[in-house]
């Protein structure tokens, strides 16, 4: 069997998180999201954003964070904004438009938006009612690149938005990895001063499944709860939500788990530098994507699993490498030796 | 802490679950219900109904089945035909309205749809195009009533979907208890054979979250997977669901939850019984309606949590008792107790 | 040929309006009712109702401003309260249910619906988020059933929907019929004070297509004409409609020939009265819904084109004559001798 | 008053249709589209496409009919292709999105599609099922460029869709335009042949509005109608759309007056070639995109009406000029005298 660096989801939970199950287990809760474990972990995660007046909902995955975001903002002129490089764009199977709603996309080679891009499309939609009102701002941080949002990027993104009547939505599947990369100068509390709403991802950093969705804005927080249950992600037994991210806030675990993660990551990037390799983009959170030539992605792929993510031209591509939480140590010196055998 | 008899979801999972997710827990798997666990619990639920060409589907909970089901079945102009009493129409906030199909219903007193109510809402659609075409018929085994079907009856619904060109759809949610009871006379091949598509509910015997949607009619399994995606349901770590699947059925593990379910419920049944109550209507499953007078209702009420249900008049009320796989018989014996201390 | 009563469409338009249409058909106007006749007709009909704040929109048909109304004024999980009688549940293909928004109907003798009913639906949704959020009431006037609202019942509709935060919106396809009723004592500012949004019918009384929707609810007004270009309703030519409801409004002709569609009915009606018949209900606008024997309908058949509305018993249907604008009196009169010679 | 080239729809219809509104005005027809006009003027259009086992459905406009087609034709996880200058694309505020359907396009300097580009987007298309079905190819002949598809162009689409499983849906508001124009070797059989769905546009073309709907895939034609209730566009007068295609068809006036508009736009191209204009794009059909500096904009807006269509840098702009069957020989002199009249 080979080891995977596919992805941040092959394994199960924290072994926390399962101790958590465990003790609690008989323990009778309400159901949908008001037990005892999804209020505790509502009140860590506002005290850890220093939001106090935030409303938080505990969802199962991305997509449906995302989409039920979405839903609940936007009335059907209302469309979105988003890097073309956006998860809601290339990966959540036409999830949005589901719902209704257009997004426009402005090319993005190191996945983040910019505020002139996000001009640019207002600028081209100058015809109502022929074109759709840009309404909110989707940007996803870590991004899907792996690259990270700067506190001066976000608060001009935000200020942006601000100007120009438009809510900032913050796709956070891999928010622990952004805050913990070495190059971050983003507070927590700056996450929730500077987005509408964003989501702390759960089920990439430790959690068997979860997400939870922040609602900074006050006048969006009304009736968000039908939504969750509308689009059929009001969990009957919530409390195996409440329970994990419990477990992931208490001690900043997460933190923790996202460190990890970024360190290994960075460890098998040093090791691909020694090689000589470039890189699509340099990054500092848990994806990486070396440029190798095919035949060192054959010779790599016979002990590992990866994907290879753009071809370059007909000798190379870049591949992508993605650690977690649960990349043992000695599994990625394994890996890292393996690079160092490569043929350069 | 009182007691809860309020629903059959109120505690954790089944210990097998748990320690099926402790021994498997660091094991890398493939994302998005590829891995071998679900892989597993897909072929033991094809065993268990005898139906090898059907195809599953695990999902995280029942409106989220119900409404990818549903939108993934019918065209815009096509509509659902329904008991009045069923889920979709009165506790899933318009979930399937949200997808853009309408939901005819009949009146139904014991939560059972019959196929002279289908043909009297196909007779009121007699204008087309001004009226939708109904094309699917929802039905819920047991019923939100705690109401089985019988073969004779299911076989007859299906008859008649099948004459009218109708799909049959069970949602399954407390299907094991169903089958459990001891006034049922179906057989999981039946369920297979008598439906187009259907789901067997985890999430109250047993799971922690867990709905396995099976597609029995075989024109209606092409691109599903497009629709749990699409609508956010696709877990990336759908281990999660294949795991509890296969510790549900192996050894029939869910249908000795069930059973145990159904006889505490029976055990509480025969208290009110010897207290001379009536019942909103008469079950063999874990959900019992007895009538309860005011003073009984509170008294009742000092040591147990239960709903209550349907008032009957001024003095009496109906009130409901779910039993789970979890209910523990020297808790049910203290219920007993104190049902046979009430006043009569 | 047989003469029609079987609906108030089936003729072309009112003089005037080809004459409108030929007068002005080489001026050069700008496209998407921004045209000098649509301005002149939104003008004209401001004034009818004294009240200058409401917009105006005028779009094709009566499904298409139902729709765009209650799609552009609901949020994915707010529902409809409407009569079961009404248009939106029966005759429009589940039109507003493919926006998303579901209906809840209180059962309806005489097509109106009244504030104990709204009431009684707002109880039974008493579980949010498990049940939908009703937001805005649908009401006919005249109703599908030709009955009409008085002052004082629009005014208690008007009273109860603020009362529990609900817009009040009057489907007015047969307005004009239901204002210039003998019974009727609403005035067109009333119409405007007591509805959030109203519109007024064109098709059914004189014009060839056209419902001018009024928006009264300031609050309701901004980026209206986004729904109404996303559903496919703005016309290039917005001037046919402008045309039309100017030449309508101009010297109040559009109530003339409503007033002339209700006497005509009214006739038709006196007849049936001294053949002895009884009626499904009474009504004094331009739909009549008579109780006849099997063998007089099937005399009146033989000239004359009418739908059978409802069974009353083995023996009596009650049949449901309209007349229009276009209902020459000379044809009426054949008619009613033809129902004089009707056997009792 | 200036004179407007500014679309083909500033003007009302073309006098015919008014003496066959006249003429037909107090003849009592079936309503929603069962009226005799109707059926004739389907048979008009079968019998020029040479296809009669083709299904015609005539509604109001062409955000309308690409709304509804797309809509009638794709399941919720089925997505559109379209050229990036597509009318669906980015004047349409989002109606094809608002049915929950994703547009996927392609980069076009002309307006038109190729099939190298629908194999390029299904290419990207490779991760079902995070990534929808591309199931409908959009196109546009005449395109929003003006520009038209030869034959074998046609054919080549049509052949590529027929390989990968998709269908071809032409938007032909501009269509008789298109057939018209002196470089087009298309027959109205090769349209019907090469394309499931297309629609004939009127509103651009003599009439007040209505575009026909053809459905020559027969596969895709069962229930149609309930799409075209369902949007709100079936109207109660269907004679109206009826009326004025049977006007068209007859001696096929329609390609007259295309042929007019045709002409006329090409008169004014050979002014503006004179001058030593170049131009965005050529074009032979009624639109035309000559190159103009600032100063000659400025001096020909004066007295005519147009819009600056595209801006090539800060001195020369690409405007847009548009003629129709309305333009009359002795106007266009004047505009060319005008053009003649600029300095170079």
């Amino acid at each position: 069997m080979k080891i995977s660096f596919k992805n941040d989801y092959s394994e199960g939970c924290h072994p926390n998180i399962l101790e958590a199950l465990i003790i609690n287990n008989t323990s009778q809760q309400e159901g949908y999201g008001l037990d005892e474990f999804s209020l505790k972990a509502t009140e860590l995660i506002l005290k850890k954003c220093s939001s106090p007046d935030s409303a938080v909902h505990l969802v199962s995955g991305g997509t449906q964070a995302n989409l039920i975001v979405i839903a609940a903002l936007l009335k059907p002129h209302e469309s979105v904004i988003a890097a073309n490089t956006g998860h809601i764009f290339n990966n959540e199977a036409g999830a949005i438009e589901a719902t209704g709603h257009k997004i426009s996309t402005a090319e993005s080679t190191d996945g983040k938006l910019r505020p002139e891009q996000i001009k640019k499309i207002l600028d081209d939609h100058s015809r109502p009612p022929h074109q759709l009102k840009p309404r909110l701002v989707y940007i996803s941080n870590a991004t899907e690149l792996g690259t990270i949002y700067t506190k001066s990027e976000l608060e001009a993104l935000y200020q942006c938005c601000q100007e120009h009547d438009l809510y900032l939505f913050m796709d956070g599947a891999r928010l622990a990895q952004a805050m913990m990369a070495s190059n971050n100068d983003l507070s927590w509390a700056d996450v929730a001063k500077y987005t509408d709403v964003f989501y702390l991802g759960g089920t990439k950093n430790g959690a068997l499944l979860g997400e939870a969705i922040v609602i900074n804005n006050t006048r969006l927080q009304e009736d968000f709860a039908f939504h969750v249950k509308q689009k059929g992600a009001m969990l009957s037994k919530g409390r195996l939500l409440g329970l994990q991210f419990q477990a992931l806030l208490e001690n900043d675990l997460f933190l923790d788990l996202a460190k990890h993660a970024n360190q290994e990551a960075m460890k098998i990037k040093e090791a691909f530098k020694r090689l000589g390799c470039s890189f699509l983009i340099e990054t500092f959170t848990n994806q990486i994507f070396p440029i190798l030539s095919q035949e060192q992605i054959k010779a790599l792929s016979e002990g590992f699993e990866f994907y290879t993510w753009h071809k370059i031209d007909e000798e190379n591509a870049a591949v992508r490498i993605i650690t977690s939480w649960a990349s043992k140590e000695s599994i990625v010196d394994v890996f890292v030796d393996a690079i160092h055998a490569l043929k350069k």
